[in-house]
């Protein structure tokens, strides 16, 4: 592919020979011949130029050149790079339709462009929309919708009447829609009794969610994740709770019950988070951050962390008088 | 089902109409005429008269009436919602017997009314007791017996030789009896050798396990979960730990090796806990707390919080402490 | 089989009679007349020799004797205690080829001795080499090299093109070589947009990996798992991890992005590590602890705890000053 149709493509300029061909990315440290790197300083800009790449995408910060390298120029040049690797990558995926391994209900909806996997299993009254993949070893309980252009990779399980919306991207290992965790004790006996966990699960478009994780049905309501939120490995997300749009929540994070996440919101990875909290709009909150049950965490952009969780800049404050007192002794 | 026949099941009084029929439950947010809901005070009881439940479950606090609608009177509302959510729903589950693409080993013995879904692999020896149901793509190791009423959600795991007791429900991508996490270092070369993790798994009655937790087996004993235990998602339970009867255990939790735990304790989500450690009777340990090895946790209804976990009226202490050293400087 | 030819095989030496006969290896709790135990210390050899069990593994510690059982002695104990187990019990496994319910790509180059289980999944140009076990729902990917006598529990997932050396141990829901979570977010949207995750994933001799751990490949480069390496259940390594030789990771520890951990390093459960960090040679991190992104952790043999990780002796000191500080007020 020429650098001149990329560029057109993305919305970049093109420093330099725009005839040269591309045809794959890599990082400057692995690149080769055919290939596009992407820089976000002038310090790499030099390794990149020095480097076996064909092409360098590079922020405004680049000048006129000349460069030994063709340069595509843009404003936000780790996008632009994402961007460029979809068309130079296409989908490599080759549709093929239904296994003849799979095990599909004579109920199910499926449109014309699905694929399914060896050995998955789809239940009564499932419908999937076009060009969704359903991987190897699947389990998508009855009365489950989902939409367009999903992937879900390899023995990914679905509780029944999960809905999940269109170019939704679920690893290997998730489980979507298992009960909550929820008891009634008997007070006589000391006995736990479940508490009916009969609730929806809604994923919302564009969602990733990583390799085993899990997020749980509603007890009686819905648990809603938002459009365009991004979901790491190995998190749980309790019954009932609300997450907003955009939301990033990075690998090991536990939300417990009822909780709601507002939109823009960051978790850091292994932050445990008490049922009924609250976390408000563009709050970025640190790794293994801890949040009490009916806390509500707010403010856009600011920073916080700890258990309990509390401003970045206050926390730090703590933790260098606790060194200090320590020293003293 | 008419009021009167639930409330003559579960135990509770009809204040009102007990002719009143209800179909389904729900909460008082999204309830709809046929519903039944519950609430536990005076405040919630208003919000449900006002809702389109047709009736609601009430504690004892609520007076002879009249209300608007028919109330269930019973001491614990909670629970016995609970109940009647079980008596309106019942086992939405039909039997299907074993599915032609289950691979079950020909020395298995299954009970009658055993369900064994698609694509399940059922090895040597293996024996499940009557009602028990095996989900889709379900691996059922040699020689591991499964007792009666058992739910086994979508691909699940367990190894070979594992005891699962009756009424145990074991959500998906659960791992039981794999390997502990033991090795002896060779001092000669620095490598690590695999020390032997041939113990056993036993699972006694009405043990829930959440989606995506894994419990390994004893490495030369046996690693036990007591009756009645309630074990919340991406839960890790080491070798040869021992675990009471109605422990509570929330997401993420982990726990090493030889660790006992004893009855009623209620661990919170992502506590971390230290190998040959004791949690005695009844403690509580709330989120993210941690306990080193070898350390006893000792009080009937005494919470601890913390890492290393301290008794949680002295940790709140020391955080305020803190918080009232970092200002003054 | 007799003592002495254990004692041949693992470089032990008889203390007894050394034609006693034994056929399994039992803690000294659990022993039985034919079982072999060991002991590490004087205490525990009176134990053992109080036991069941016919003959003991003990420590140079133990004399000439006479006892009452026969003993074999090393340098060692637990480590030839564990090689006299996989002597014992040598592989339980019997060969059984490629089940008739496995869907294998024509592509797939399989040796000889390969097992395949039921329902396994093995895609296109995957190539699999001599005495490997791939159990039961197992999906490998297109591409992928799996080395020699390596096993794959039942319901491994793995990624295409991951690179998977000798004697690899991979436990039940392991997920390998998925996505790294990586985004570029677009300024004037607010939407995050896939970045591109197509580097690979390689796993050296040796190393174990722990029931449903995550994997990520690299985003344009390679995560690698050094030889003899051993992670615990549950834990989450995330893209361009590059993890040393003999390094130990217990379970629920959190790796994210682009972490060195060099060899023989051990981390505790439930550590986590922020991206581009770097933990040195033969450090130790304690359970829980936290390591901030780009931080280097120093110091061979020295353990490290809490968060931001600190030289244990030096978090103690702090931990103990906090307390008395609260006592005071």
């Amino acid at each position: 592919m020429k650098l001149r149709a990329i560029a057109d493509s993305i919305g970049a300029r093109v420093v330099g020979e725009a005839t040269v061909e591309v045809n794959n990315i890599a990082s400057i440290q692995s690149a080769s011949a055919g290939d596009l790197v992407f820089v976000e300083d002038e310090k790499n800009l030099q390794l990149a130029l020095g480097s076996n790449a064909s092409a360098v995408i590079a922020g405004e910060f680049a000048g006129a050149g000349p460069y030994s390298k063709p340069l595509l120029i843009a404003g936000q040049s780790r996008l632009v790079f994402a961007r460029a690797a979809k068309l130079l990558r296409g989908n490599a995926r080759q549709q093929s339709g239904i296994h003849s391994t799979a095990v599909v209900h004579s109920s199910a909806r499926l449109a014309q462009s699905v694929t399914v996997g060896p050995r998955a299993v789809i239940e009564e009254n499932v419908e999937i929309g076009e060009g969704t993949f359903v991987g190897a070893g699947c389990v998508i309980g009855g009365n489950t919708k989902i939409g367009r252009e999903c992937t879900l990779y390899p023995n990914v399980t679905i509780y029944p009447g999960v809905r999940i919306s269109d170019r939704v991207i679920i690893h290997s290992g998730a489980v979507l829609g298992s009960d909550g965790f929820g008891y009634a004790r008997d007070e006589s006996t000391g006995r736990y009794e479940k508490f009916p966990q009969v609730g929806r699960l809604e994923i919302e478009e564009d969602v990733e969610i990583g390799a085993n994780s899990t997020i749980d049905r509603g007890a009686l309501d819905t648990t809603r994740i938002g459009r365009g939120s991004k979901i790491d490995n190995l998190v749980h997300i309790g019954h009932n709770c609300q997450i907003g749009e955009d939301v990033v929540i990075a690998a090991q994070t536990g939300l417990s019950g009822s909780i709601t996440i507002e939109n823009n919101v960051v978790l850091g990875g292994q932050v445990g988070i008490g049922e009924h909290a609250r976390i408000e709009e563009g709050v970025m909150l640190g790794g293994q951050g801890g949040v009490l049950p009916n806390k509500v965490l707010r403010g856009k952009g600011i920073a916080f962390w700890g258990t309990p969780a509390r401003p970045v800049r206050e926390y730090l404050k703590q933790l260098a008088a606790l060194e200090r007192l320590a020293k003293k002794k």
